[in-house]
């Protein structure tokens, strides 16, 4: 593995022709976004370029592809957006391409060097932002549905310009996609605005689920199978329920308990300063950043509660917070 | 009333010295924003200035006025920050100073022309952004703390970016006071992620009553007069539940229907298009914009959600929706 500079990256396209660009399976609006922009901009240049994802696309993103083409063609050349190790492309994906990717383009100061050159900047907030820097070095001209594509990556992975990786960099460039005809209004409310009905239901059971523990300070979402079934929200729709605890007020470690289809129960931790959800869930043997993390617990719901809560108490009280 | 430009305002200020700047009550993120970045400006050119509002400074923005004195002096010139009709400075603030407004910098472009002079921008998201403007113009050094001021400002009146008021100018302001030291990880926490355990609390049993109809184009949620008390939550906590029924995939037309103090019923309608919430509160005697307005009914509960629905499937069969 190489690293390699936007000069170079915009070299190496500018001498391909078919050209194949991965997303991560599950996509999201990042992988999508700089996926589909980047595939524009190929085909506006003269170039064969299509965009392969192991899973479909999610509705609310499906005005990025629309009139793209899916890939009929054998590539000579091979791009993954947003792909920060070989199993996040999905099986199938990765084992027809997955050793033979020409390039990455990514933001993750994880990625693990998989494809023969590099092209990395993990102080962008989103991939969108490295290819946007990417189209103006390419000379193609950013089309009203291309600064669609871009600002919806650098929207999704920021929650809307809320998280603690937006730069003024990632503004600036925001601006720039409005200026170029992205209608961020109608993205904003389609994206961010807007539940479905299953989840909208999911949430309310949810909340309804809270505990909250040591005045206020842990508190914890249950989300059991049945309430999937009954509320027919797919389990990719979690993420934000997963969230909901640490929100509260004087909370500073929220934790998600969610059944899976196998019995066992998937534990995501989230935490505010001065708590660390990496170490809470490095405990009982799982891992993650500072502020989200997770582990598997493989004991009945009352059970795995209280393992749980055994571990925060300690932390909350190692923290002198008890 | 004269409307004055920028350059007008800062020549104007620059010939002051005792300046008092009213902010509206029940003060939002904007108007204090304004108000004490333009306070800590003038103060650093030498200049006695202090703000007034006449209801209590929300817990979440108690930093921004933290070290600004209260007002001490009988003020020379008096300045009011987005602050649309003199209704909204609260009975005291206004009885005292209403008729003496030199001069008002505003966004809103229903502003009565109540101030001597009139600073207007109504392609402004927030005053914040002409206040930015303002600063620049007068050289001032614009800090941290200013920074601050001016970024909780422009991103609570766009709710961090994703109401249809963001234009890129925004961004761009708001990408400027990052550089210049606001910490906006820590504000969009505190600001955007955080709810008080009250209103918390108010959510679920407000997402608990939703009811909906005509297909899932209309959706309700009901607030009591009881849901406040076993709550806790203050009545200006209302805003954000008021937005929940609109939030639901296919809603065309949400609406909140709130008990108030007299018995009375308070109805917030949102709608998304092609419905208008304006003219759906305007059959019952309310009114506002075409994506948000309301009205109050005196009837029992039952009697007012009936009043209600009948107006929204007569809107909805003349769109062509039923």
């Amino acid at each position: 593995m190489k690293k390699i500079t936007l000069s170079d990256a915009a070299d190496a396209l500018r001498a391909q022709d078919n050209i194949l660009i991965l997303c991560h399976a599950h996509p999201d609006g990042d992988t999508l976004g700089s996926g589909y922009a980047l595939c524009r901009a190929l085909r506006s240049m003269g170039k064969r370029a299509a965009v392969l994802c192991e899973d479909p696309v999610p509705r609310m993103f499906a005005f990025l592809c629309a009139d793209a083409p899916a890939p009929d063609f054998e590539p000579d050349y091979v791009v993954a957006v947003d792909i920060a190790t070989l199993k996040l492309m999905g099986d199938g994906v990765c084992s027809r391409y997955g050793e033979r990717v020409d390039l990455c383009i990514d933001h993750h100061f994880t990625n693990s060097g998989y494809a023969a050159a590099l092209l990395l900047d993990d102080t962008a907030a989103a991939a969108s932002e490295i290819v946007y820097q990417l189209l103006h070095l390419l000379g193609t001209p950013i089309t009203p549905i291309i600064a669609e594509c871009l600002y919806v990556g650098v929207s999704t992975d920021t929650g809307c310009f809320r998280y603690s990786n937006v730069t003024s960099g990632t503004l600036r460039i925001a601006a720039d996609l409005l200026d170029l005809g992205a209608d961020a209004a109608r993205i904003n409310r389609e994206v961010f605005e807007t539940k479905s009905r299953s989840f909208a239901m999911l949430e309310r059971m949810a909340l309804n689920s809270v505990e909250t523990y040591y005045d206020g300070q842990y508190a914890t979402v249950t989300v059991t199978q049945d309430m999937f079934r009954e509320s027919g929200a797919a389990e990719d729709e979690f993420d934000k329920i997963a969230a909901l605890p640490r929100q509260i007020e004087g909370v500073l470690v929220g934790a998600s308990i969610r059944e899976q289809k196998d019995g066992t129960y998937k534990i995501s931790v989230r935490t505010n300063p001065p708590m660390n959800a990496a170490e809470i869930a490095a405990q009982l043997g799982g891992g993650g950043h500072p502020a989200a993390a997770g582990c598997t617990l493989e004991e009945t719901l009352e059970d795995s509660k209280k393992t749980l809560r055994r571990v925060v108490e300690d932390a909350l009280r190692r923290a002198g917070k008890l």
